[in-house]
């Protein structure tokens, strides 16, 4: 229940009707009784950065979870980057340092990470193929390289937005073995579609399927249903595959922690989750 | 259950601790499938304006209840005032209207005289000693005055005070006699402490309790507990009374119909209320 002790976590986008994380992060905090509650907040760009200012100077504010449209703006309006936030240039999260400097961590990546390992997919050493270098597969190459993937490919139809990725993530993680170039997934350990192919049917595929070497390890980063037609010619395939929503929950314990609270693992937390269906 | 389409009353005011409308309103939205919750946010003076102002920009805001130290700040900061709120020169309820103009309401007096009302007095041509005329008593005196009361007495220990406040008062209400003068409560049929006095057992009676005509209906504004030393000096004569707490929950339909929810009458949102003790 909500008192006057209970500290804020505002989740910050537009528009706020598909939101999950209220249904998502409450029920876990009624459970555990922890005194904080996710609240909705629906800003669009114009009005974002004189909100994040005003909510971050509020006696109970402990954090916010950002989404679509604001996950770029906020890059330019913390104090501080994470790594992975700062070869995006986009946050998921942001919260008050003691000293009062506002920082920005990006967990997109982190969930894909804790995602595939859960699935039994080793990301130390292995080849890696990221088709798409938005702001997703950013986010994913950022952390496949802070986990000391062994080579990474960067694939995309803007050539621009590979390159540049591959240069942040050279600055950053100078020891992994960066490459741009066709999404071919031919000896690829592990395969990343984060385009946004998939979210309808006409779509065409990312990569060509047959490519993918069978022992591969594949991703998909389309939250809008659970098995895209990619996925679906990749189940096809036989390989082992980690599904947009899963990237999601395994952001959750990830957000716990920064946020400073007390962690559970995914299984409880979709237990606990209301998400209606 | 909070979710992405749920509209936000926020609950504004410092310190938050001793918020206590989250347990009133949240509980009664949660029975009556009313998609909005109220959230407490923590905020100093020099912190409000810009807060005011962002908060009203987003999506799902659908309006604000304010508390101390920012129901007179309010004042200055919204586009329009009722007259009760202009006449106390404070808000403790804010709302956009349909063309974006932030408008300020002051529903203390408001209480008090639905609060007065339901238990027996009546107000139209009564005579009304209002002693105190801070933000409480301003807001009372407004709404006698609105309420058409006969007479209205102020009496403040700064003179100064109760004269401005009668100023104001004629220009919203010519039609009402005002007087201002001393705190003595004979010949009275309603008689009202708006001072703080009676928040401590030191503090002296804010008027002679042996001069209120038996007959007199009496208020208390005190909020810190349920029967003053004046209260109970006042139930040792005999006189009918109101309990600053009461005045405080015949607020709550008030606000609701200013946010334009379906309004409870006050048994149902006592009963309803999970304040703890």
């Amino acid at each position: 229940m909500i008192t006057g002790t209970t500290q804020l976590i505002a989740h910050i986008g537009y528009p706020t009707r598909t939101f999950k994380s209220p249904m998502i992060y409450n029920p876990y905090f009624e459970r555990e009784g922890i005194d904080a509650v996710v609240v909705p907040m629906g800003c669009t760009q114009g009005d974002y950065p004189a909100l994040l200012k005003a909510l971050f100077r509020l006696t109970n504010i402990r954090g916010a979870i950002i989404t679509m449209p604001l996950k770029v703006a906020t890059a330019g309006l913390v104090d501080g980057l994470s790594p992975a936030a700062s070869i995006a240039g986009a946050c998921n999260a942001v919260r008050r340092e003691s000293d009062g400097r506002l920082v920005g961590e990006l967990f997109d990546g982190e969930g894909f990470v804790r995602g595939a390992r859960r699935k039994g997919c080793t990301i130390e050493g292995a080849r890696a193929l990221v088709v798409g270098s938005g702001g997703v597969g950013s986010a994913i190459a950022a952390s496949l390289a802070a986990a000391r993937v062994g080579s990474l490919t960067l694939s995309d139809v803007r050539a621009d937005a590979a390159a540049q990725l591959a240069r942040r993530l050279a600055e950053h993680y100078p020891a992994v073995r960066v490459a741009t170039g066709a999404n071919d997934p031919s000896g690829q350990d592990l395969v990343v579609n984060a385009t946004p192919m998939g979210m309808s049917d006409s779509d065409p595929m990312p990569m060509e399927v047959a490519r993918i070497p069978q022992n591969a390890f594949v991703g998909e980063v389309v939250l809008e249903r659970e098995i895209t037609g990619f996925l679906a010619a990749v189940q096809a395939r036989g390989c082992q595959y980690l599904v947009g929503t899963d990237m999601l929950f395994e952001q959750i314990p990830a957000y716990l922690e920064f946020f400073g609270f007390p962690v559970a693992d995914v299984a409880t937390l979709r237990s606990v989750a209301r998400l209606g269906d």
